[in-house]
C-alpha cells in the first residue's frame, strides 16, 4: 500500500536500508582503534540527529507539526548523520492527542522525504508505544508494521532494564530485516554499577541486537561512568559490537560524557541540531562537530547543511513559545536528589490539588525510600509517576496505608523485575491491597491472545479505516484514538503560532521551578485506582496549568 | 584610610592574602601527577567563580548593582573558590557609567564581605582598566591602589598579546606582594600556534608571574588545543607553574575543553554559579564539580553553599531581564568566520546608521582580510572593533581609502606588536593617512610622566574627593569620571526592576541574532578620527538600541 501510495516500491525501500546498514564509512568497526589519535587514524563519529523526536519533545512539549520539519528533511537527508530519530511513543500520542495528524502517515512522510537516512524510534519493549503490557503476537505486528511503513532502526527500551521485557520485540525487529538495538537505561543507585550495565549489554547482544544504546534519560551520565561502561562493554562484547550514546543536556555534564564515551569507543552518539537544543533537550549537534576537531575523532557532517537546519528550526520554535520548557539553564540538583525535575514539578502538583504544597520537602525524603523499597528502578517513564505518587501518598496518608494500583503491580513484578529486592513487608501490602500474588514470570506470558479483540475493537470505531494500522493506534492509545478517527478527515492542526500572537514566555527562567522533564513531556492525566482499608478508589492526577 | 574606614587592618589583609598565596590544599604543585587517576590519587582542581564580575558583564551588560551582590558574598566566601574574581575594566566604566556607585568602594565592600577571599581582577596591561597607554609610574599606582584597597590576584593581559604591554603591570604586581597572573589571549588564526602560546607563556613566566592564564574569551578554544596547550606549557615551564585556564561557553565545546585541560594539567578553571551561567556566559560551576566525580580529579567546593549562591542569583537575573543576552543557546559560527556574535552586531549598527544593512555580507567577508592586513590581532576589545570599523569603511568607501586614527594606530604598531607582519603598503597608506612614522618600539615607552597633570585635572573637579583612587578613576575614564564625581553623593543607582514591571525579553530567541560578545559587553558610543583624502572627521558610533 504505502509503495503504491508513494510510488516507492518496497524493494528499494530495502535496498537503500540495507545500504545504510553496512555503509562504506562504518564497514570495518573491528579496525577501529580507542585512542585514535595515537595511531593517527581518525575515526569516524556517527551521529543520530533528535530534532524530528526527542528534542521537540524534551523542549516544546512534543507539540511541533510534521508541517514544521518538512523544509528541513532534505537538508537533514543530506547532512550525513547514521541516523534521524523521528518516532516513539510521545510523538505518537502527540500525533493523535492534540495533533489530528495520523502518526502512520507521519512515518510515511519521513520515509519519502528522508530517502537516504535511517530512520529511528523508539520503542518500549513490550509496552510498545503504550503504557501496559501488550501480548506477543500484538508486538510482531506492531514491529512487522513499523518497519512496512519506513523505519529502520528500532531502539527498544524497559523502563526497569528487565531484558525479558525487550525480548520479543528485539526479535520482531531481527526478524523484518531491520536494524534492533538494544537499550541499556542509565540510572545511579547503589545496585547499578558498571559491572552491571556490562553485564545487560552482553545479554542484549546474546539476544541478537545489532548495537547496543547506553540511554541516558535523566542526564545523570557523568563523563568517568560513561567512559567505564562503554570500556566495558568493547571489552565484554568485542569492539566490533555498535555502541550508541544517547543523552540529555539537563545537567550541563553530558557532552563531556559524550567525548569520554567516544574515547572509550563509541560508535555513534545522538545530538539535537543547535536550535532545538539544550536545557531539558540535548547536546547541540554543531557543538559536537566542533569539538572533536584534531582529537582523531571526526564526524562527518556538512556545515552548511546543519546551518541550514538550524536555521530552520530556530525559525519554528519560537511559534510554540507556550508549550516552551522553563528550563533554559543547567540543573545539577539531580545528581543529589535523584529526582527528575519532571518528577518533582508533577509531585508539585499533586500536592497543590490536596493543598499540601508545603509538604513537598517530606516527599522529596520520602521518593528514594519508596525507590529502595521497590528495588532501585530506574526513575523514567512509568516508574517515575508510579514512585512518585506513591511517595505523595506515604507523606499524605502514613506509609503505604494507601497504595496506588500501579504501585501494587510495581511491588508485585507486573511491570518486570526490578533491579534489587523489593521489601518485602512492602510487598505482602502490596499483596493484600491488590488482592492479587506477585509474580517473577515475565509479565506478558500472563497475557492472551489479543489481537482479533483489539481489531474487533477498533474497525467498530465511526472514521477506522480498517487497516492494521490503526488497529495498532487504538490498542496503544484506547481512550484517544476514536476522538481523534472521528476527526482524522479534518486534517492535521498545527498548534504553532505566529510569535508576536503568542505570549511570549517570561525571560530570567532560571528562578523559575523545574517544570518538564524528558521523561514525561507529554502530560496527560494518570488514572490510580487506590485501595484504603480495602475500599478502591480511582483517582486522576492532572497537571497543573 | 580603608583600614580605618571598615576596622579591618592592612596588616589582616596581608596576613590573609600571604595566608591564601600559599593556602595547604595546593602547597605541593610539583607533587601532581597530570593523570590523577592513573596513580590513584586526587588531584584538587582549583575554581574561580566569575559571578560576581564576568558573569554579570557577559549577559547582564555589567549592570548588577552592589545590592544584589552582597547576600551571597558569605556563602562565595565560604564555599572554597580558588578566587572570587569581582572586579575589571567593565565593571568600573559600568559602576561610574551607569549606576553612580564608586568602584573602589565596591572593592573595598568585597574585601570585608569575602575576609576569607582571594579577590581577583582583569587587568588590561598598559591600559589597566581604560582605553590608552598609561604611562609607567600611572601603571604602578594604580596597581598600588588596588593591591591596598584589597585585591590579591591581578589577571594581566594584553589584546595583542604583547608581552612587552604586560611588563610593567605585573611587576609592580609582584612589588607588592600580590599574585600576578601572566595572561594569554587565545585566538585563532593561520599564525597562532600551540608552540607560539607556549612561548608565550615562558616569556611570562620568565617575567615572574606567579601563575599563567590562557583566556579564551570568545569561546573558540576547542578540547584538543586546550590540552596541547596546557600540555605545553607544563612541560616547558615545568608541572610546578600554575596554569588557570578561563573559558567562555557560547560555542557549547568549552566544559570538554576543561576538561581536557585539567587532564593536561591545569590547576585552576573559571566557571560561574549555573544560575549566571551559559549563553555568551561560562560553564556553570556545578556542572563542573559534577563532571570531576570519579575521574581522580576533584573541585572541593560547599554544594550546599553553591546552591544558595545560585538561589540567590536566579532570583536577581530576573530583575535586569532588559540588560540580558539575546544569546540562550550556543553558537558555533564563529569557528567558521572568526568574528565574535558582539562584533557582529556592532558592524550591523554601523551598516544600518549608514543605510546599508544590506552590505553585511560583504564586510563579514571583508573582515578577515583586514584582520590579515594587521598581522592578524586576536579579535577582542579593542582590537575587534578597531579591525570591525575598518571593514565596514572599505566596504563602503573603498580599501582603506579611510582609515580611522584607530586602525593606523594598530597598523603602526601603536598598540604594540601584532602577531604576524602588517602589510606594507598598508603601513604605507596608514603613515600617510595619520601623518606619523611606524613604530617598533613598547608603545608606552613614547609616553612622558603624566601623574601630575592627571591628578591636578583630577581634584579640579566638582565632587573630587582628591585621593589617588580618584585620580585614577579620571585618568582611566575622562570622559565619564565629571559627571559621576558630580553625582556621587546621591549614591548608588540600582538599575534592576522588579520582573513583572519589567518588559520581558521574548523567548524563543535562538532565532535572534546574536547581540552580545563577551569582548564588549558595555557598549559605549566609540569615536574615530578619520582621515579621508587628507582631511580629518570625528565619527562617533554608538550601538542601536
Amino acid at each position: 500500500m504505502i509503495q503504491v501510495k508513494y510510488g516507492r516500491p518496497l524493494q528499494a525501500i530495502v535496498a537503500i536500508t540495507n545500504y545504510f546498514t553496512h555503509p562504506g564509512r562504518s564497514a570495518h568497526p573491528t579496525a577501529r582503534a580507542t585512542d585514535a589519535k595515537d595511531d593517527n587514524v581518525t575515526r569516524i563519529i556517527d551521529i543520530t540527529e533528535l530534532a524530528l523526536r526527542d528534542a521537540h519533545q524534551s523542549l516544546l512539549a512534543t507539540r511541533m507539526a510534521l508541517e514544521d520539519m518538512l523544509p528541513a528533511c532534505e537538508d537533514i537527508d543530506r547532512a550525513g548523520y547514521w541516523s534521524v530519530e523521528c518516532w516513539g511513543g510521545a510523538t505518537f500520542d502527540a500525533c493523535i492527542r492534540f495533533l489530528n495528524e495520523d502518526p502512520w502517515e507521519r512515518l510515511r512522510t519521513f520515509r519519502r522525504l528522508l530517502p537516504n537516512s535511517r530512520l529511528q524510534m523508539l520503542l518500549r519493549g513490550q509496552n510498545l508505544l503504550g503504557y501496559r503490557h501488550y501480548e506477543d503476537t500484538v508486538v510482531d505486528r506492531f514491529v512487522d508494521k513499523a518497519a512496512e511503513n519506513g523505519m529502520d532502526v528500532f531502539r527498544v527500551f524497559d523502563a526497569l532494564n528487565d531484558v525479558r521485557n525487550l525480548q520479543r520485540a528485539i526479535a520482531a525487529v531481527r526478524r523484518t530485516g531491520k536494524h534492533a538495538q538494544g537499550t541499556i537505561c542509565y540510572t545511579v543507585s547503589p545496585l547499578h554499577t558498571v559491572q552491571g550495565f556490562v553485564d545487560m549489554a552482553q545479554r542484549l547482544v546474546e539476544m541478537g541486537c545489532d548495537s547496543i544504546c547506553l540511554k541516558d534519560m535523566a542526564a545523570l551520565l557523568k563523563p568517568q561512568p560513561a567512559y567505564d561502561i562503554v570500556t566495558g562493554i568493547k571489552q565484554r562484547c568485542g569492539a566490533g559490537v555498535r555502541v550508541h550514546v544517547h543523552t540529555h543536556a539537563t545537567t550541563g555534564v553530558t557532552l563531556v560524557s559524550l567525548m569520554k564515551a567516544i574515547e572509550a569507543g563509541a560508535d555513534c552518539v545522538d545530538t539535537a541540531i543547535s536550535s532545538l537544543s539544550l536545557g531539558p533537550g540535548h547536546n547541540p549537534t554543531e557543538s559536537l562537530v566542533e569539538m572533536l576537531e584534531g582529537t582523531g575523532f571526526e564526524a562527518r557532517l556538512d556545515k552548511d547543511r546543519l546551518r541550514r537546519i538550524r536555521d530552520h528550526f530556530a525559525s519554528v520554535r519560537p511559534r510554540y513559545a507556550e508549550f516552551m520548557s522553563n528550563i533554559h539553564g543547567v540543573d545539577t540538583d539531580i545528581f543529589d536528589s535523584q529526582i527528575p525535575g519532571g518528577m518533582i514539578s508533577n509531585m508539585e502538583s499533586q500536592l497543590k490539588q490536596q493543598n499540601a504544597a508545603h509538604r513537598l520537602k517530606e516527599v522529596l525524603i520520602e521518593v528514594p525510600r519508596v525507590r529502595e523499597d521497590a528495588g532501585f528502578p530506574p526513575l523514567v517513564t512509568p516508574s517515575s509517576q508510579i514512585v512518585g505518587t506513591q511517595a505523595v501518598f506515604n507523606v499524605m496518608m502514613g506509609r503505604y496505608k494507601a497504595m496506588s494500583g500501579e504501585f501494587a503491580d510495581l511491588m508485585l513484578g507486573y511491570y518486570g523485575e526490578a533491579p534489587g529486592e523489593r521489601d518485602p513487608e512492602v510487598v505482602t501490602l502490596a499483596e493484600q491491597q491488590a488482592k492479587k500474588p506477585s509474580i517473577d514470570c515475565r509479565p506478558a506470558d500472563l497475557l492472551k491472545p489479543e489481537w482479533h479483540a483489539l481489531r474487533d475493537a477498533a474497525i467498530a470505531l465511526p472514521g477506522s479505516d480498517g487497516s492494521d494500522e490503526d488497529v495498532l493506534t487504538h490498542a496503544m492509545f484506547p481512550q484517544v484514538a476514536p476522538k481523534f478517527f472521528a476527526s482524522r478527515s479534518q486534517g492535521p492542526k498545527n498548534l504553532g503560532k505566529d510569535p508576536a500572537a503568542a505570549a511570549p514566555a517570561a525571560s530570567g527562567s532560571a528562578a523559575a521551578p523545574a517544570s518538564a522533564g524528558s521523561a514525561a513531556p507529554v502530560r496527560v492525566p494518570v488514572a490510580y485506582d487506590v485501595t484504603v482499608n480495602g475500599r478502591s478508589h480511582r483517582i486522576t492526577v492532572a497537571p497543573v496549568g
